[in-house]
């Protein structure tokens, strides 16, 4: 290795070392079987595995290994802003300062190149514009929907959240997928049946 | 939604929900900060965003999403199986046998194709001959030297390994990347050094 490989290979090491801290950024979802709370990481993990098994739901034809680096990487930022919960009216209002910051900080340690990729594949993201992105942002919605639901409805249940306040994320489903968006309404259909959500 | 396809859609949320219980499979890796033991999704997601990052150091060209889908789903048979510490020289030897019997009822929970496609990727991996396997394998050692070098060797030193022993797995890192495997003796020298390994 010359100097600046070695330089550059020490700058990825440090960023690699740093994101493992993702691993104790808590969520409000908890893991099937009423598990404990699920933590930043497991739930990129699982969300990706989604995107790849369910790429031929996605409304636009996607170029799976870029939905795949969106999923695995959307939540970085959360290791120094924290996890804003979807229904937490007040942190989303200052989620936005929170995490340019951090994005600034955790991706700095990458070499040039990489840090302009990740900025830009976080914003894209967030955005939520392109094909990937959209689908993408259907996976972070679907996987903890799929988890609560499984634990009958019980973190919509311990936060008192009424069905149209979960519509609000949920309804965007269908932007990324119209048949993950179909699915999403009848399982939210069957929760408010079984008076899992707060009347408005 | 037609009949079919509400049925190929319901076995792939099955078995999205069954590998929720990777998240429970603890390996002997600490996380970093002399942090709690890991988990397999945890593991597969790091190995996979690093597998992302550090992909120019692959020795030969490699399909990134290949590579990706390989690390994302390599463990998913310890939902069964366990996890088989890589120093464990006789839960290596029923590893395989138990890690098939578990390929077969957790990648049968997904329609037929991609229970092949699964079954396909976990035996490429398992065999390590692909370009993209051999990367992909190189993260799998990577990624737990990487956090147990930055905790100072505690893992080796809880469980008495001798360096030649982790030789035998982590030299076969440079069986994926040249660069990556002249990284891991750099830092078994340090960790030789530092008295980190049971003399043999």
């Amino acid at each position: 290795m010359t100097k600046e490989q070695r330089e550059r290979l020490q700058q990825q090491l440090q960023f690699i070392l740093e994101i493992d801290k993702e691993k104790n950024i808590l969520r409000q979802t908890h893991l099937s079987g009423h598990g404990r709370r699920e933590n930043d990481a497991e739930h990129a993990w699982h969300m990706t595995v989604m995107a790849y098994l369910l790429q031929e739901y996605a409304n636009e034809k996607v170029d799976i290994a870029h939905v795949m680096i969106l999923c695995l990487i959307h939540d970085l930022v959360e290791i120094d802003a924290g996890d804003t919960y979807a229904y937490d009216e007040k942190g989303k209002k200052t989620q936005r300062e929170r995490e340019e910051r951090a994005a600034d900080r955790i991706f700095g340690l990458l070499p040039e190149d990489q840090q302009k990729l990740l900025h830009a594949l976080f914003e894209e993201f967030d955005a939520g514009q392109t094909a990937e992105a959209k689908f993408a942002r259907s996976m972070d919605n679907l996987q903890p929907l799929l988890l609560n639901h499984s634990n009958g409805g019980s973190d919509w249940l311990e936060h008192g959240v009424s069905r149209q306040t979960v519509e609000k994320r949920q309804g965007k489903t269908r932007l990324g997928s119209a048949v993950l968006g179909e699915l999403t309404e009848e399982i939210l259909d069957a929760n408010e049946e079984a008076g899992h959500f707060q009347k408005e």
